[in-house]
């Protein structure tokens, strides 16, 4: 019990591996955490887990998300990807599978990686029902039920849309967006609302939550069920009517001693992300935020790696602390292997970006600045953020006159120049 | 001469094209033109061009660099990527060609596309003087005289290294940088320098280039030779001693009627950006801001296109005007036709971003989001910013159960669900 035990004092040894991953003093990591500041998603019943830390002041932390669809569910594939995410760098893995054999993904990807894993119980919870009927004809119990299962085999955190309230559709209908509702679990909890007439049963039961939470240590992500998906929903009432509520929510998790992360949009303009970001903090004093991209446009599917690096670099250095992989499938189709590597990729190199300008991991860039300067190739390929890539590039063209050069510049180096120039001086 | 007309409150054929294709009263386009803020690249005798205008108001525009290297000097090579980079949406095409022929590179470059083409003659001058010994025999005629080849041969923009002054240098040698000189004409000038113990013939004879440059309509493009080559060395007195030097020389352009534009950083961490592109539109009055990247961080080499469109993006936002291209390659080696593909994409997907801030295109992503809503894929693939892309991928995986739908969510669509039920209300 990570939040209990660093509110009485106790250094547990997930703080004392944080602190030492993280750099950090172990009291600090333990004060951050007992304010709710900083969270070490890890169910006391996981087994052989490497733990994370995801907050304030960390190493900006990179999701990525796997899982079957109704069209592909091969298990072994997803839990190739799962490998793949984790071999490239990810700190976090989520299974959102809705096809298949649900249960026999989440259990394989749990024994074959080190990484805290997530889920989004509602998803099978929705798609069982549907199997007999529709989406509808779950359950609330089927709904609890499903974090329980989740929970008992051992899964880190969960995603549960606990603001997708009556009041957050009422301010939805007299939006009039563009794209309405682009979660897939807000989707499911919006139609049950409106076929049941009654409220989320995960804000309304909430306490009841807390207990399942409490029990395994199970970390919360509030999910952002009224997220925008595209542009012109940015940052609307919808929007922040959700996010009022998780402000509340995160209290009472506090309360309980449960540890909580907030999700956060989606689609947003550049200028849009700081706001969104420093409001989220407020809101949710101070609670780790974990986004989605942002992704800056609307326009490039194939492409939205690159747009979800732009959009999380910004909300990283603007305080998110935690940034959900997009692929370049994304808005497109279920993402493959190399899918996943690009979307790792893309999203690390966000993270590295904020993270430099709050003087964490400085000086790979620099030791990179000498390796260039000294023309030392072995070097460069050692600090890159992806040395196979890099070496893959040199190989394909590599210097055919001068084998220390570039075979861009070749002898026409510029550092080389104007070292042997200036050295004259 | 389209300074000059404007100045005269004459619209140009150029001037009204780019009105148009701007969307802006061609007075508006005139005024900005005349004060400098825009500039319409275009060489007298250049025949067969599509103009562009860069500046404040308008369309951040894409460069993306060609050319040969010593190893790698293939001309048909060159060509088909300037073509490639044109047909993907380069707004300008830049030959930086050191190797082989490099008059019929440029030649055929400036034959194969419409758009403004732009060279950095002091590559030309250096590279033959090293034939018969080394760079540093160029003589300062040669100089000026590779820019009034080029001139002659119609090219509409050339970088040169007019900063590059002995001011500059012993800025730099009191700075103790990490990697000295990364601009390849940069360092060039200085080994020229130090060799001849004399100034930079481009800022001693600025006034003998504002010459050339009249005659020709050729537009100036001041080059950041000192700019950083990494994190630790961004923003420092070396990079801001030369800036201060463009901003006097872009006066003087401007003072014979000259068009010029700025070039800047480089390697920036995120939080330098805003600062860098406030600065240079401060201290250069206004002046068009041409950016490469900027990088923000060193560690990424193989995906520096996708760091390039994260700081590409910030200072387009922040007001730069023009953003050239990386690619994947940058740093490693010549970018062959795939990457400069990759370049082009993500420079675009950066340069859109932030057009939609300002209020330019935003239609484009509105309409992509009811495409979206509606499940109409022809529409999202022709609003796509790479049509084949998008298709590739929806081919790669096709939804097998529901054709309306994607392959990632299938039945589960989220916006067809939360529709359906919300209009039940």
């Amino acid at each position: 019990m990570q939040m209990a035990e660093a509110r009485r004092g106790v250094a547990t040894e997930e703080i004392r591996a944080v602190a030492k991953d993280e750099e950090k003093p172990i009291k600090h990591v333990m004060k951050m955490l007992a304010m709710g500041r900083i969270v070490i998603p890890r169910n006391v019943r996981r087994e052989g887990i490497k733990v994370k830390g995801i907050g304030e002041g960390l190493r900006i932390k990179v999701n990525a998300n796997v899982g079957t669809s109704p069209d592909y569910a091969d298990v072994q594939e997803e839990v190739e990807k799962a490998k793949t995410a984790v071999k490239y760098g990810a700190d976090t893995v989520m299974d959102l599978s809705v096809g298949g054999d649900i249960d026999e993904v989440r259990r394989r990807i749990l024994r074959a990686v080190e990484v805290p894993i997530g889920t989004v119980p509602i998803y099978q919870a929705g798609v069982e029902a549907a199997k007999g009927g529709s989406v509808v004809d779950m359950t609330s119990d089927d709904i609890f039920n499903a974090i329980r299962k989740h929970a008992d085999d051992g899964v880190d955190f969960v995603t549960v849309h606990c603001g997708v309230t009556k009041a957050a559709v009422d301010a939805l209908l007299r939006q009039r967006r563009l794209t309405d509702v682009v979660s897939r679990g807000g989707s499911f909890l919006i139609a049950w609302m409106v076929h049941h007439g009654e409220e989320n049963p995960l804000y309304k039961e909430f306490d009841y939550l807390l207990e399942i939470a409490h029990k395994y240590d199970l970390t919360l992500s509030l999910g952002d069920g009224m997220r925008p998906g595209c542009l012109a929903d940015a940052s609307d009432r919808a929007q922040f009517q959700e996010l009022l509520t998780l402000g509340e929510l995160v209290e009472r998790a506090w309360a309980k001693d449960v540890q909580v992360i907030v999700e956060g949009p989606g689609h947003l303009p550049l200028d849009h992300i700081e706001a969104n970001v420093r409001l989220q903090k407020s809101v949710c004093r101070g609670a780790p935020f974990y986004v989605l991209g942002p992704i800056v446009t609307d326009i490039a599917p194939g492409y939205d790696h690159i747009v979800g690096a732009i959009g999380g670099a910004i909300a990283a250095w603007a305080g998110a602390d935690f940034l959900c992989y997009v692929t370049p499938s994304e808005h497109i189709c279920l993402p493959n292997i190399e899918d996943v590597k690009e979307g790792v990729m893309a999203t690390r190199i966000a993270a590295h970006a904020a993270d430099v300008v709050k003087g964490i991991d400085v000086e790979r860039d620099a030791e990179m600045a000498r390796a260039r300067k000294e023309l030392n190739w072995t070097k460069q390929f050692e600090l890159a953020i992806d040395p196979e890539k890099a070496k893959e590039l040199r190989r394909r063209r590599p210097p055919l006159i001068d084998p220390t050069a570039c075979a861009m510049c070749g002898k026409y180096c510029a550092m080389r120049m104007a070292s042997e120039y200036l050295a004259k001086l």
